[in-house]
């Protein structure tokens, strides 16, 4: 694997390392011990958790990989702050990280402390930075799953907590139209030497027929019309397995919806019409597009037209007010986007060799990939190359719905 | 839905339909009421149910719809037969199909005639016989079905009741190698005036990157060879959602499987390590093709080297001997394969209008496309376009594994 | 365990033998192969196996254990047919008992009338016929729990299939009142040398306090009363356990009800209001009785006062009519009656040696004891001292209530 | 239900309060918040829960059903901290209290120091202090949960964190023997003026055999044994439900165990042969008495030995050690001990009316009584009529077993 990465010097990487380690430790200010330790459902994960783990993954595939005499801060914390990775051995129970009160959050950030002073020792001499760009990535990823995962716990606690106590930011009106594109072959997937995932590569040709794309999100506005003509009653708008899981889960509504009130980071708050909707699972979705006479884009069509607008742009992470989608007029940011593709390998697609290989390869069943980013995303870590996945009834992420259709 | 099929004149299309009622009957000739009555799992249906769901098919959407003074033979049947048509109102669960044993097998051939004689009734006065071909298709699919259901149900009767006596057919030794495509633009799914499902098109061009596809599919001896590698032991074979399914339901081997047998169509045989193996999941034919470092074909790759293959050909349903894969030069036959495409909607794709719109489309997220078809289908059925679905656990079908390579 | 049974003669016994084990081939005179092969429900077993269970009972611990030269009649049946005793070796998971379409109804009865005729040869040669008396009324159980399971198998069915198809008895008008008893030391459990199961004994004193025990069962129109009264809406008439089930089950009627209907023996039938009710559970015994102001009686107030009624009297089975519960002046019969007794053993209980201890004393934990007998129990098998139990959710069988209270 | 307690003047009975209240602070002195947050079951409930949960009884029984111009502290905690009192109203789900990080352990000792000053104003105005006593042995009952409780989460912490830090009190051996009673007619159940719960009473006659008590607790050197001889391997020796549950959770083991250690309040110990076993089931319990040709005593047997015991006796809890069994000389202290007594109501039981009524009568169906007390229990909560209750598969209490055998 050998990637090289010629853009970033040393200097460069090593602010953006603090930066990054120093924005984790941002999220979790206002929260007490106790509120970084619980766990609302197996797919969540303890804010604690999260801080540790990827301290954990700096600890073990730079420091105890790369530096001959560093010796682990404390050899059980393998053990408790592993996610998945097969290869570095046994774990805890994915449903049961919501029982760690011990090690508290205040040994945590003394160990990421600890973590990030080495790294920064071992920054000057390491050779390949993929790992350094990669353990970027990787906290990022795990900045916004603590935000999705608080609001998750915080909106099953009958106070309803607030994480942050500023107000939304304004909401944007987007004029109604469609991004055409005439079709043709078209160059998809990660290129030249900037970071990317394994899962984004290799860059190659696909073929795309004439479509258009949504200019706006689909709104709360027009979701209550979807619920109030239906929506949810009507079998025949749903997959299969779509409609199993709105029988099961008696489902009425987006997630953290409740009468004209949603669940939002900044707690309970009147639901605005305009604002994108969010929370939605891509059974949910699909349904939509099924009643508005749309479909969703596949990922490709997402990606070309991707191509002109700022990956860092729109409403992406922004600590200044209560990050929630308020209306973008760009493809990034507010909500991560639906495709109807499955999340599957690119042609001629290897994952890395050893532990890393398992971070995006062993997942490519079931899944399907949601494309731009959200108003948790840091600015930055998304483009347009981006593959975000998550089974089809999951929806405690900032996810929601831009339409396409047939040209 | 204007699917004009000119290509077959009415009497061929009634000896077909015939012929095809008939054969259903044939399958259980050897089963009691009560044989034909069990259930063993969710997945299955009893082979009772089979006969009488095909027959409310035909009842239903031809007799029902087209015929103004039918009556329904009774009143009660469509509640148990229909199987999934949410358009056509409520059923009873499909896990407690197996406690029908009313009506009985002979009430349900009584059925049959009387529907039989008034659909033969209508075909002359049919102006679209598009549903006609469709009800012949969907018998044929069900016969599949019902073959597979039994040996599941019979498996697990602890006397190993045989469904046919005769022997096997004898084993076909193919030589090692690869089909070769050098990639390029080529036109998947299906064209014409001959009968397809809605899933096999619209007819469209996409874009292949060099490729080679096995002549054989993967046998029993190379399957024991990953075994006896610690196949099933290692996590790094697998994908995420495999591993977890391998570690929950304690799996070593492909199903019906026992030390140096296997359980078939024709009882307990001792199991030629030259056969194809068959009933793996998808999981473990990723799994496979990893170990073996090679990977699945797509479902284009499958279908562009197809093209030179007679799909009636190979080794597909023959009650001369007890149906089972035994090798077979031609990409069809022996068993379905799968394909790491994932079961999606090819572009413009739309369902039909109505009830049986929900033939295909609804089931379009979570499974998995296999080509080709297997020892127990008709010959005639399937096709090169022809797109079989399954979910990635599932492997109560014939299923088998040919495996691809870039070039 | 010496238990002589001096009571009756060999001729007797073998008559009683003959005439036990044809009735159980007399219920499923109605029924086909796949009648008798259905299950539906883990709790439930198809008719045939109940069939064959009782017929490996007698093979087992008569044949096999007492004849020399007798060898299995089919090597695999002890596989199929053992219900619980371990120490009797490995059988087929309870649950998928409605897979067995083979052995064919007929293969059964064959087995049968085998068996039959070895046990006769051996009847003149036994010394000690305790277990001969213990196989009849073990068949007679089987033969109670035959239909109580076909009835549950049939009332899934949405064509509601009879059993029997001639109608019900006449309804029998109770007149209200109460047996009386004073209190004190009384003597309960078997005694003597006729037939009980090791459960019913040892004899012993119980201290009672002074009680009244209801003359009649609660109605089908005093239940109506307690629904119309919100009594499965109402938490605090219920134990804790039978909230929960309530609530997890939504129940809010006795099982077998449906408007003003019930599903019988003889098939769906407008209910009558005076008939006693049947099929509930202990919880909804327990809630009625409080609704009620009264309480369930022990077991041993039951027994007591039973001692001046005719154990074989009462609405017990009689082929002449459809079986149900229509009133009955004794305290046998129509069904049986929830006591607040918790099934324990009696003191200075032991339960026989070797597999026969499997029996009963294993069952002795979280089920309650019902006293009396049902409208499908044969006549002359209970007894006083008869102890029937069942699980507190349990209502598939003819369970009753007799209210009692403290004077 | 008019108690009258004359036995304690209100000075003492405000002194207790006072002192039951500490206690309960005193034993998270230890904890962080998080520690007090942590849910690692259903059955378990967070530290800082009962803490919460005990002030709700008190605030909602006492101040605001006996003081008229008392305002709740906060208007949702009775949604928060409400256990099981339906007609207190909705509550959140039992499964889910893990998640409340909100109110924190410091907000919840304000709210605790609020309700006493508040309740010891009140005292002096009561007329009928029976309330103040039940909340106090309420509160004692959860000191000894709040501490089984969090012994099972931090067991499931890889930490293995310890309660206590002091060492355990040393063992004391007990000679074997046997306390006999030569049966008769005795009075159980709780008579005078003294606290009772209601369960314990009305006070009556009972008739008892004669018996044998085991004047020592079955020893961890025992329980070595039974699991050497292949006491768990038996199916034999075990109730059909209880060997289901071995199988199910493949249980090898008392909880706790792992190798030579067992898991204490004061962490990972080797385990002492010498202490009495605990942390069993009634499974358990049952299958070893059967092991070792003994039973389980009647919870009258039991009662009516230890009237000659000091019911504050024994090891109970002491703060000055790390809580756990070391063997004891009376029959209270070191664990609660099985009965083969059902948890029923004594004849003429009626529960308290109104809210309370709920504390104890409507779990009287499918667990066993408990006599004695445990290493955890406030001396003086306990006495002879006491009747502690769980199901038969529980055992994360501090529960052994002392045998009984007839004489």
């Amino acid at each position: 694997m050998p990637r090289v990465l010629v853009s970033e010097n040393i200097r460069s990487l090593a602010a953006r390392f603090e930066e990054t380690r120093k924005l984790s430790e941002t999220l979790v200010g206002s929260l007490s011990d106790a509120d970084a330790t619980i766990q609302s459902m197996e797919d969540a994960s303890p804010a604690k958790w999260h801080l540790a783990h990827t301290t954990w993954f700096w600890e073990t595939f730079l420091l105890r990989d790369h530096v001959k005499s560093y010796r682990l801060f404390n050899e059980k914390y393998p053990y408790l702050f592993n996610s998945y990775y097969n290869s570095e051995g046994e774990r805890i129970g994915r449903s049961t990280r919501g029982i760690l009160s011990r090690p508290t959050l205040e040994e945590i950030l003394i160990w990421r402390a600890h973590v990030n002073e080495e790294i920064l020792c071992l920054l000057d001499k390491l050779e390949d930075t993929y790992l350094v760009h990669l353990g970027i990535a990787h906290e990022q990823q795990h900045q916004e799953l603590l935000l999705t995962d608080l609001k998750h716990a915080f909106f099953h606690s009958p106070l309803g907590p607030r994480i942050f106590r500023n107000r939304l930011k304004n909401t944007i009106q987007i004029e109604p139209g469609w991004y055409e594109h005439r079709g043709g072959l078209t160059v998809v997937g990660h290129d030249g030497d900037h970071f990317a995932f394994d899962n984004e590569g290799p860059c190659h040709q696909v073929l795309i027929e004439p479509f258009g794309l949504s200019k706006k999100l689909v709104t709360n506005r027009e979701w209550d019309q979807f619920i109030k003509d239906g929506g949810y009653q009507k079998p025949n708008l749903w997959l299969s397995d779509g409609w199993d899981w709105v029988c099961t889960n008696s489902i009425t509504a987006p997630l953290y919806w409740s009468d004209n009130q949603s669940f939002t980071l900044g707690g309970w708050q009147t639901r605005d019409p305009d604002h994108p909707v969010t929370h939605i699972s891509y059974y949910e979705a699909d349904a939509f597009a099924t009643w508005a006479g749309f479909r969703l884009p596949t990922e490709f069509e997402w990606e070309v037209i991707s191509k002109d607008h700022v990956a860092s742009g729109g409403n992406q992470l922004d600590l200044s007010c209560s990050p929630h989608p308020v209306g973008s007029d760009t493809l990034f940011g507010d909500c991560w986007q639906f495709t109807r593709s499955a999340y599957l390998p690119y042609p001629r697609y290897l994952p890395a060799e050893g532990a890393v290989g398992e971070y995006n390869g062993k997942f490519m069943s079931g899944q399907f990939v949601l494309k731009g980013s959200s108003c948790v995303t840091v600015p930055g870590h998304s483009r347009s190359s981006y593959r975000n996945f998550f089974y089809p009834h999951q929806r405690w992420q900032f996810t929601g719905l831009r339409l396409a259709k047939d040209l």
